[in-house]
This record gives structure tokens, sequence and C-alpha cells, in this order.
């Protein structure tokens, strides 16, 4: 049985990750840079080591570091919540060799999911829908054709070299196709020196739905229900829900089982979260696979009443899953928002500092995931991020109510955040219709990608 | 439908109701006594109106002022809170005048149940198992050995004009009847001047056990499970959950019944409780029935997600209740514990002042009502609560870690607290197991009632 778990993280993850073991009554040992000494996880936990300077690569991202202060401390498993090591294949790998329970999946498990090709490969494979593409590079406009038709329009039209959309086109048409295709290749051979072109089927107005599941050492695997998390700006999420209100029951449960699948097909123990594109008409693709926990896990917990975080350390502590899939069942709805210390009218600009006066929300239905306190000073060096709420309440309706009123107790004095930004974001028609996108945000704040 | 909501009360459950309100998109109206300047509720509500000096008796139980707030402010309803004068009939009484919806039962309710012998009659009427005892005086030793008989050993005799335990015995059989009969009425002559007896059958070890109802105008009445509050310190609850531990399914669905037979019985409408006295026999007897929302309400929301002060406010507005008995359903384990500003080691006095540090635990499950900020000062007039922490979880047991673990996270600085009695009130082994009575918490304070 896990005794010790070592938190390998820092803010608001390695406080929930501690808190979790306390309540299993497991000791936990925090590990800390020089600039989080005043680190509310640091403080929470039954023992803390410094394990180098501010810079993550000195410290959160040092395995031999965070290694020898598990040795030392007598942690017989370690935690890496999100970020830094948490999907790092090598160090999962090194604790395995240390003696030392990685709390996640077997390394090579990581691995094979963190190569997005293989990733693709495997999920094909099994059978799992993935976006429709090219195998190989296209060089020739009636072979490009042939391929466009057998992958469905609308395509996309690819520098297979490329990046920063140039060389990229939609074609709606065979007819648009020709034209397209000449302008993408020449644009390529200009920008990378290579008209190699790559086709992929392209997704009008997809949602981002993720599900979650669970697997234990004995291949029992179940999910959790999904969540939307349609609401980012930059590939960084904002918001997040759960359950998805625009799928049926009957997509639901077949995104679920898919889900179960695609993580059966890749070896999977522990949590996990398969990621979907789901398109308007209801058809959804395999996105990638992230092999940790999440920062919207607490949208699910609301939902299902399952504790993630005590899951995963049972799973990794060899213990078979209680749950079967006729247990789980979802509950009313959950929003979760992240508050991060940055200027929304800054391009978003993070602004670490010290924060002067602090009143967090409470009352019924609302949770607060957060790591400052008042006094607490924000070290530059980290992610923004400094707080979670979530709200649970029977209707989708009653949960933008809750969080909106939530949001509107909030003081945070000292740093700009965007909670301004959220607040208004939640009075937003489209979304309260629920009909955002994954380019939703950026077109409302006229932003480009 | 109500528009507006003027608070009559101040603290976590004035902000509690505003909070309601808020998601409900009704506008709030704060009363404020001068004391309460700084007040939590007097900055959340939209508006807030002082209504006097600090004490009581010219603020919060000043129904004129109060009235008149009402109506300068345009509010079309009253949430009296509890304490206060959540129990007052006249001041229902006086809002109906006044054409203003009075949050709660109506008026003549309030009397009936407020009148203890008149509760008891309605009860006993339709069928509730009230506590056996002599109808009327008792002056002979035969016709007392004989209603004792009756009633059920153990019996106890009391001093008709009794009080502060003198003239009170014990019997456990005829035979201590006899001797114990003559000592209590010979003490019932010197201390009171009268020998008038009364007797009751005595119970032993009972756990108060309260049920929930809510009742709509057209007389739908449900019940939503039941609390044991049998943590209690001179009448005083210090910790509550629900469910019971000690009951089973059948009991509660007994009790449960019991509950909506009196609710009926009474002509009840709106959120009501109905306290019980339940013997380890399983035996349970009326006790009374209170007419407002409770303080330990949370612990019901939490195991039914149930919003009990929007049920409250709908039922109000004349709306009838959506929920069927058959849609409730109580799921997992909830815990409350009252955070007073007290000192434990001077007997638990008062202990007001200014709060000069403050943090409060969050994560998952964990629900945080609070009226208190960094920097608030904590007046001297008012009920020494000023908060409560509620947490959720799967089991008992993990509700008692998550409790404790949750209660080791509070820092509140410049004020002496319960929370290290309460923290470690969740280590006692008898707690642990369920096996507390209402008697618990005085025989371990080494208190006498």
């Amino acid at each position: 049985m896990i005794r010790k778990v070592l938190v390998a993280n820092r803010g608001e993850i390695a406080v929930r990750i501690i808190r979790a073991c306390r309540e299993m009554e497991i000791e936990t040992v925090a590990v800390y840079s020089e600039a989080d000494r005043d680190a509310l996880h640091a403080k929470l936990a039954d023992e803390a080591v410094c394990i180098g300077p501010a810079r993550p690569t000195d410290s959160y991202l040092a395995m031999e570091q965070i290694l020898s202060a598990a040795v030392v401390t007598g942690a017989d498993a370690i935690h890496p919540g999100f970020g830094f090591l948490s999907e790092n294949s090598r160090f999962a790998e090194l604790c395995e060799k240390c003696g030392i329970i990685f709390i996640g999946p077997p390394a090579e498990v990581i691995a094979r999911m963190g190569n997005k090709q293989e990733a693709r490969n495997t999920m094909q494979k099994a059978g799992i829908p993935i976006i429709p593409g090219s195998r190989d590079a296209v060089y020739e406009e009636e072979d490009g054709l042939e391929q466009a038709k057998a992958i469905g329009y609308p395509v996309m039209i690819k520098a297979a070299l490329g990046g920063g959309g140039k060389g990229m086109r939609v074609a709606q048409s065979p007819e648009e196709f020709r034209k397209n295709f000449r302008i993408a290749q020449t644009e390529a051979k200009q920008s990378f020196g290579d008209g190699a072109m790559y086709l992929e089927h392209f997704l009008t107005g997809p949602k981002h739905v993720e599900v979650q599941i669970l697997a234990d050492c004995a291949g029992n695997t179940i999910y959790l229900g999904e969540r939307d998390c349609s609401m980012q700006r930059r590939h960084q999420k904002v918001l997040e829900e759960a359950p998805c209100a625009s799928i049926s029951q009957s997509q639901r449960q077949k995104m679920g089982e898919c889900a179960v699948d695609a993580a059966k097909a890749a070896g999977y123990v522990n949590a996990g979260t398969i990621e979907f594109l789901l398109e308007p008409d209801g058809n959804f693709y395999f996105m990638e696979m992230n092999t940790r926990i999440q920062v919207e896990h607490p949208v699910t917990e609301w939902v299902t009443g399952v504790d993630l975080i005590k899951e995963q350390i049972r799973i990794a502590d060899g213990q078979l899953l209680l749950l079967r899939q006729q247990d789980v069942s979802v509950n009313g709805h959950s929003i979760e928002v992240r508050i991060n210390a940055q200027n929304p009218d800054a391009g978003f600009a993070p602004c670490p500092g010290t924060v002067t006066g602090l009143h967090l929300p409470g009352g019924k239905g609302v949770r607060v995931d957060s790591a400052i306190y008042s006094g607490y000073t924000i070290p530059p060096f980290y992610d923004a991020m400094i707080a979670k709420i979530s709200v649970w309440a029977k209707s989708r309706r009653e949960a933008i109510e809750k969080l909106h009123s939530a949001l509107g107790e909030v003081i945070i004095e000292g740093v700009d955040t965007n909670v301004d930004f959220l607040y208004e974001l939640l009075e937003n028609e489209e979304f309260r219709q629920g009909k955002t996108d994954i380019e939703f945000l950026e077109r409302r704040n006229g932003e480009s990608k």
C-alpha cells in the first residue's frame, strides 16, 4: 500500500493532490523551487524539499533532484500532476528504475501516445475514427484530386513541411481544389523550398469534446462522461463543462465506448483523456490522448461524484476499479473557469505580483481550487493560472447563473486577472445557447489564429 | 413572480440567501445594524438599508423598520433566514398585511407549531408518536404508579412547575418509582411550593434525528432524508450529518413518511423540519417542528442536490414542487461543522474581535458558508457562529477524513475559535463509530446539563 506520495508539481494541482492524500491518510512530500518557498503546496504537505532555482528546468523539470527528494524522504510514489514531467516517459521510466511508483500510465504507453503519428496509427488500427488524410506526400494535382475525393470535401491542402499558415488553402469542391492546390503548392515551394503537399479533411466549426477514462492494471476500463472544452484561446482552454450540451445520449455512449476502445488499444492504465473533434453533423475524430490528469478534471468529479485523484492513486497502488460502467451516472451540469493572473487588455499578458487582497466565493455548488492567499507573491516563472472555480447545478442554465454569480464575488487585489473577462463571457448569448466551437473565442476577441 | 427579496438577517445565512437570489436573477436588499456596516451581506446585496443600532431588538428584531425598508426599496418578499424573526408569527402576519410575501409558512402555522403543547396535541391527533407522558398533574403516588405503568419504564418524574433539574428523578421500576416519587415531590414542594408532578417516558441515550420536508401551497409534501444532529452542547448543535448512520432504509422511510404526515397535520407550506428523538431500539418520537430553514440545511443539499433556499423562494412564489418523492434520492454522506468565534478553554465563551488573517479550505467536496473576510471585525452583539464548513464524500468514513483534512487547513487569526476542538472531535472513536447520542458531547466535555 502506498504510504507516502511525493507531489512533483506546484500550484493548485499540487494542493489538490496533497488534499486527496491527506484524506486517504497517505503522507505527502512537496517539492518546491527557490521561488516557491512561500507557496501553499509547500506549506500544506507533511514535508517539503527545495529542489532548485526558479527556472523549471532547474527544479520542477529536474528529474534527478526530484527522484533524490523522493529517495531521501522515503516516498514510495510520485504524482506528477499535469504539465512539467507528467507526460515525460523518461521520468516514468526512471521512477520505475528507482523502485518508486509513478502515479500514471506505464512509460511505454506515455511514449506511444506522445508520438502523434504513432498514436494516430494505433487508433486507426483499432478502428477509432481519425481525421481522414493523405497517407503520403502529394505532388501532382491529379493524384491530389483523386485523394481529395476519397477524403471528402472540404479538404485542407497543407505544405507537408509547412507551418504558420503558409501554403495552406481550404477547398470546398474539385474546382476549388484545382485552383487552390496550385496556389498552395507555389507558396509551399517559395516558403519551404518543397512542393510536397498533405491533404486532410477540413473540419468546419468543430467542438473539442474529450472523454475521461479510468483503467486498472487488469484491463478494466470505464468512461466517466465527456467534457466540452471548445472555449479556447490559442489552444489554451478557458472554460470547460460537463456534460457537453450538444450531444445526444446515444452519441455520448458512442463516444464513451470509442474512448474505452482507444484506451484499450493504447494498453492504457490509470486516468486518461481521449480528445475528440466533434463536427456539427455528429461525426467525431480522435485528436490525441492525454496520459495524465487534466486541469479540467473537477467538472467530471462534480457530475459523477468520483474523486479522480484518489482513483489514480488506488490504480497506481495496484487496486482494481470498484466502479463498473453501469455504476457511473452523469448528474446535473458543471462548468469550470480558469482564473489567470494576466491582463486581457494587453493581449492576455501574464501579470505576476503580490496578492494584496483576496476574497473567493463559496456556498452551495461552488468549488474553489486555488493556491493563492492574501499576501502571496505570484512568481513570474510559471503558468499564469492561479485558481479554478467550478460549479454544479441541476441544469446548464442554472450552472451558468451560479458561476456568473460566483465570479461576481471574486476580489483579487494587487494583480490583474481575467475575472471580468470570464464574467462577461458567461453573459454571451452564443455561449449560453451552447453554440460555441473551438474558434469562437478567437473570433469574439478579434484575434487571428 | 418575486423580483426583489429583502433578507431580514445577517451573517452567513444572509449571504447564502443573497447568493440564491442572484442565481435566480432576483434583486436583493440587505438590512444591517449600525454594527454591521462592514458586514459581507451588506456588501453583497444589490441594495443595503441600515435599520438601527446594534442591539437586535433595535434592528434585526425591529419589525417596523424592516417592513419600512421593504416598502421603501420596493421588495416584494422577505426572507427571514433563521433566528431573529424567522419563527415570529406576528411578523409573518404583518408582512401579509403589508402585501409582502413572507418566505416561510403561513403565520397561523408558525403560531400553531410554536406553541409546544398545541404542536404536541396536533401531532398526537395525527397519529405521530409523541413521548408518552401524563396528561394532567399527578399528586398521588398510587395514581402516579398506574400512569407510569401505562407510560412505560424508565419514567422521568418532574416537578410540573420545575426547572433546573430540581424535583427531577428517573425511575427504572415501580419500586424505584415509589421511592423517587416521594423524594421528587418533597423537593418540588420545597423548591416550587407545589407538589404537582408530571410524568414522562425517559428516553435513554436518544439521538436527535430530524427530517427535512418541503410542501407547496397545493399540499404536495415531500421529505428529503434526515439529518443526525446529536452532537450538541447545551442544546446548540455543533456538528450535523446526513444521512443518519444508524438507521435502516425502512426506518428512514418510516420517519420520512411520518414527517410528511406531521407537516400535513400542521397544514404546512414551505421548507420545514420535524425533529425527532430516536431511541437505540429504533422507536422515535416527535419533539418539535422548526418552521424555517435550518443552520444545517447544507448537509441535506449535499446528499440530495436540492437547493433548499431556492425551493423556499419558489414555493413562496406560489409555484408547485417540481420534485416528487420518487425523484428524491440520498447519495453519499455529508457532514457540517459550525465554526464559532469562541474560546473552548474558557467555557466556550464568545470571542468577538478582528480577523487579522484568514485562510479557508477548498477543493473537491468542500463547501464553505461564511460571512467573514480578512480585516473584518466580528461584532459582540450576535451569535458566535462565523462560518460553516460542510463536506461530501461517497461514504461516512471518507466524509470524516475530508472534513478533518479541511479543518486542518483553516487559519483564522485574531480571534479564538473552536476549530481545534472540532478537529479533535472528528478523531473521536465513538463519533467515528456513529455511537453518539445527544448527551455525548457534554459527557465528553465533563459538563453537566
